[in-house]
């Protein structure tokens, strides 16, 4: 299919097509993606958004020489198609295959990879820097969405770029989306700008712009004829992009390639920092997208006919949301708080059934966390679910406001552990350390939905400080039946005599395959499930090492910092006689891939597993 | 002295004040402040700055009930001196004494604890929302500088704020100062609001306020008709605060109390979120703070007639800054940045001598680092000192932007490990560990400034990816002469066949202390001198424990994740016949006082490293 985009072997083959063409390009990229996303999943809505608008800055600029910064990311689909990886577009998100990211080793057209919201302004003022340190005259182009508006990163870039007037073109991709419904005041000031019809500049610099482009004058000329008869209004209002140092140009409608190209090419003439405002539609052309963008965002498989995917199994994240709803409907002290994620940890019925004690407060981790410190400081208890690689930007909040002050905060942990598909930058692998070193910080780590509901209840009513519960992305339950928790630190899940697996969470059906394959071996593992990874059960892991006298610790985190390395410590300082053996994620960045194929890459598998206690036992 | 401040034993005895006695009692306070922090040290300029600002505050609202936030903290001395602890005042900073911060610990008056900057008004929506849940309706104000508004904490916290309508009174106090001269677009924003006499509402609510003020009527009757006069425009400049949907009021001068009490008189009255402008001089009423705010920031013990200190060594974070000369001046890759700590880091100089080479961001290090990852990207060589506390806040940033992408961006690490009177929101107890987690870094620690200089060099010239190169506050050097570095993981200090002690940085003094000590009782120790954290030498590591079968680790960091436990898991994994005992930070907030009764209240003083060793020789 698609006989424009076969020819699109560069960017560069972008130039020689005309408007029409353009538009039937985009229309083909459109089939493409929903094709091609429909058996690899993906993030759907946001590409189908941005086509015209990619296909606009990729005909007006000369990548690679001119630099774009995709902000998060995951809108880079389109990006790819036109930029060589049509081929292997396929694989998108599989082990080997393209990322779902813009990434520097897959190709020299992505110039800064991404992943977590709002640090494209700051990577592209770098790149202008550098560019402007080394005399280049190149242009360098960040492309976010409203929603990473919401986060505070953007401010401090803008800050620094508006004052600095470095030459600069940031495209505001303004759907009214984050992932969910956009929140917060910059949405409602941007859905004003949206109505009152700006303009792009002065009329002599809007004729500047036509004497200064020889091929492309005439359907600029015919635009910006349109743009000036929308500009008779007396006052001018003023934005806060203004405020902030930079050339507001907008709003410019996302779908129209005409338009697009010519805030583009007027934009390269400013040399400095430009704003422009495009509105586009998340999920463009797609029915099924454009009436549930948010279920499109980011989507296994579905039927390319219906937009329905396969009956999934309920997740961590939706009991997560249930157990919420029964322990709020309990209590009334008990908040929620998300940052921009109401779908994605199971808030949205507790959304709609307490809204006066549900807070969104964007695609804000730092403010979210800092907002929970106030409330429980005022005799709230906060609950505020975060995904573990987007916990580590509140790092410091939840250290210094929340830790240090001991305040009684609880930090359900999602996406916790090799996450799959998403690759490295949303690997859940930090969390354990980073928390493990907080003062104060108590961390749960569930192996079923039950225990899930027990820790979280143990958190809201046993606990006085921080808490977190972590639980990984999907389904995984232990089957083993274990007794209910009660705040006990572990409880050992199989009696042997030849070996110890200390573990955790969802590692703990990794460690049963093991020692179930081991069995096979003659050789009886005693598994020692860890129910809290801070405190560590001290007593109960010198009783199990010293029973055996072989220890495997096994966790989906980093090594450094990490259970394993905890437990060595405490079996060295203690002399307990023993060998042992860390099974941790190794100390690299973990690429995309099935969760499986993940485990294995890092050695957490059975057979791994296995293989090396094989070794031990000669 | 200071009859006036002697009534005031809580807040509400203000109230008994008029104008008159509040202004003589202002000029009081400052007596006592400048006489007590010339002899404890701490921050002086700031406080300065806000004497009426805090007397007017406490004059209108009723504290405890009513809450107030101190961004940052250390400019809530005057608020300390009205809410009875003028009598420990002289306990400032001193082991014991009062913190220079708020702590909720320490006085009811004191809501939510502050250190790191741009916390405030994220807490005090917190505390909002908690009022608004439970039916309250007392205040909750948030102070902060013009500093804290270049961090992006703020304008989440603003942009949920704005958009919720929770009432809420953010006090701007503007010095166009955060420590060093403020940066960025939005300084100029304010700068532009400081210019253009606003007004404080229209006439009817400021009549509004009139009528509902009957005791203080008089005064502010005077003021709002003053301030009438004055706004005498057309059209009224909107302002991004106005964007964010905060009712702007302002500016007003911050050191006339009639003023200052009008204006919040009439916030109270609002019920909706507003941003009182208030322009402040730090170091207001002393004459050196005037004329050098950036030295009497935050400062030590001086001389009150002259303002003079006595006479410094060089500190590591001047080393820093000469060796930044040097290295500039061969290679002009390098590029120096900074979050709003040109003097602090050390940086000065080099601003100076390369001003199109140095980047001031702002009290931005998120955005900073991200743009320093943005710079190498570009090809150039970033180097942006950080104190290890701020770098926190950075924690994701140097993660997910740097380290994923494994980009060579120079992380010097100022004010690592004790950091003594700032106290437990800023002691560099947790880099270490931190970092030790996150993929492709490397972590260096010099003993000496030499050492300092090697690092730094072979930071430039022999790394390819992210390094950090961690030193103490202060100029504490290890004598012991030392062969220069040349990117050996570890060096043996001292050799012995006893005891090993594996340290690292300025414990290595510790280390020296206590192996002199044990020579006392017939003990001899090897010390091995860690000059990388990460990666660690493990081979040395190995040798140094099998030499003498008992190691002790040595550290300024947590323990949790920090070197102690790492090399735990070393011995353990290669099955390391030896005893261990790991010395570090324990696991706990560390409070304020000396390096020197810190590192006791630790446990990391030579004495007891000494103790616990006789113990095992039992």
């Amino acid at each position: 299919m698609g006989t424009l985009l076969d020819g699109i072997k560069s960017p560069a083959d972008l130039k020689k097509l005309n408007i029409g063409e353009l538009n039937d390009l985009c229309a083909e990229i459109r089939g493409v993606l929903i094709d091609s996303v429909s058996r690899t999943g993906g993030h759907l809505a946001s590409n189908l958004g941005v086509v015209e608008l990619t296909v606009a800055i990729h005909t007006v600029f000369n990548m690679p020489r001119d630099k774009i910064i995709f902000d998060v990311g995951h809108q880079s689909y389109v990006h790819k198609l036109l930029t060589g990886r049509m081929s292997k577009f396929h694989t998108l998100r599989q082990y080997g295959g393209l990322s779902g990211f813009p990434k520097r080793a897959e190709s020299e057209y992505d110039a800064f990879n991404t992943g977590h919201s709002s640090t494209s302004i700051s990577a592209a003022l770098g790149l202008a820097r550098a560019r402007d340190l080394s005399g280049g005259d190149h242009n360098v182009l960040a492309l976010f969405g409203d929603g990473a508006l919401t986060g505070g990163m953007m401010y401090e870039a803008m800050n620094d770029a508006g004052h600095a007037k470095t030459p600069l073109i940031l495209i505001l991709n303004d759907n009214n989306m984050s992932i969910a419904k956009n929140v917060g005041a910059v949405s409602r000031h941007l859905r004003r700008l949206r109505v009152s019809p700006h303009y792009f500049k002065s009329k002599q610099v809007v004729e500047g712009v036509l004497n200064h482009i020889p091929l492309a004058g005439k359907p600029i000329a015919r635009m910006i004829r349109k743009i000036k008869r929308r500009i008779r209004r007396l006052v001018i209002p003023t934005t806060m992009f203004d405020d902030l140092g930079f050339t507001y140009i907008g709003p410019v409608d996302g779908h129209n390639i005409e338009a697009l190209i010519a805030c583009f090419e007027y934009s390269k003439l400013e040399k400095k920092p430009v704003l422009i405002h495009v509105m586009t539609k998340k999920g463009k052309g797609y029915p099924p997208a454009e009436s549930n963008p948010e279920k499109f965002h980011g989507i296994g498989e579905f039927d390319v006919r219906t937009g329905k995917t396969p009956p999934s199994k309920e997740s961590y994240s939706d009991r997560f949301g249930r157990t919420m709803l029964k322990l709020a409907a309990q209590n009334d002290k008990i908040i929620a708080v998300t940052g921009a994620m109401p779908s994605g940890t199971g808030l949205e019925a507790f959304a709609a059934k307490f809204p006066k004690r549900f807070f969104d407060v964007g695609i804000a981790e730092q403010h979210g966390v800092t907002m929970s410190a106030g409330l429980a400081a005022g005799g709230y208890i906060p609950v505020i679910p975060l995904y573990s690689s987007f916990m580590q930007r509140a790092y410091d909040q939840v250290l210094h406001d929340v830790c240090l002050q001991d305040l009684h905060v609880i930090f359900p942990i999602d996406r916790a552990g090799i996450v799959g598909r998403d690759g490295e930058t949303h690997q859940g692998i930090y969390d354990v350390p980073f928390l493990s070193h907080m003062p104060n910080m108590r961390i749960l780590s569930p192996v079923n939905y039950t225990q899930l509901d027990e820790m979280l209840e143990y958190a809201v009513y046993k606990c006085g400080g921080p808490v977190a519960v972590r639980y990984p992305r999907g389904s995984d339950e232990l089957e083993t039946p274990i007794p209910p928790f009660d705040g006990e630190l572990s409880l050992t899940l199989r009696r042997g005599a030849d070996i110890s697996i200390i573990t955790a969470g969802r590692m703990s059906i990794r460690a049963v395959e093991a020692a179930d394959a081991l069995a096979g071996h003659g050789i009886k593992t005693e598994i020692l499930l860890l129910t809290s990874l801070k405190p560590l059960d001290k007593a109960s892991i010198i009783a199990a090492a010293m029973k055996t006298g072989r220890v495997i610790t096994l966790e989906d985190s980093v090594k450094p910092g990490g259970i394993g390395e905890q437990i060595a410590a405490i079996l060295e300082e203690t002399a307990t006689k023993c060998r042992l053996k860390v099974f941790a994620v190794p100390d690299r960045p973990i690429p995309h891939g099935s969760v499986a194929e993940l485990d294995k890459l890092c050695g957490l598998d059975a057979d791994n597993i296995v293989k090396e206690v094989l070794k031990w036992q000669k």
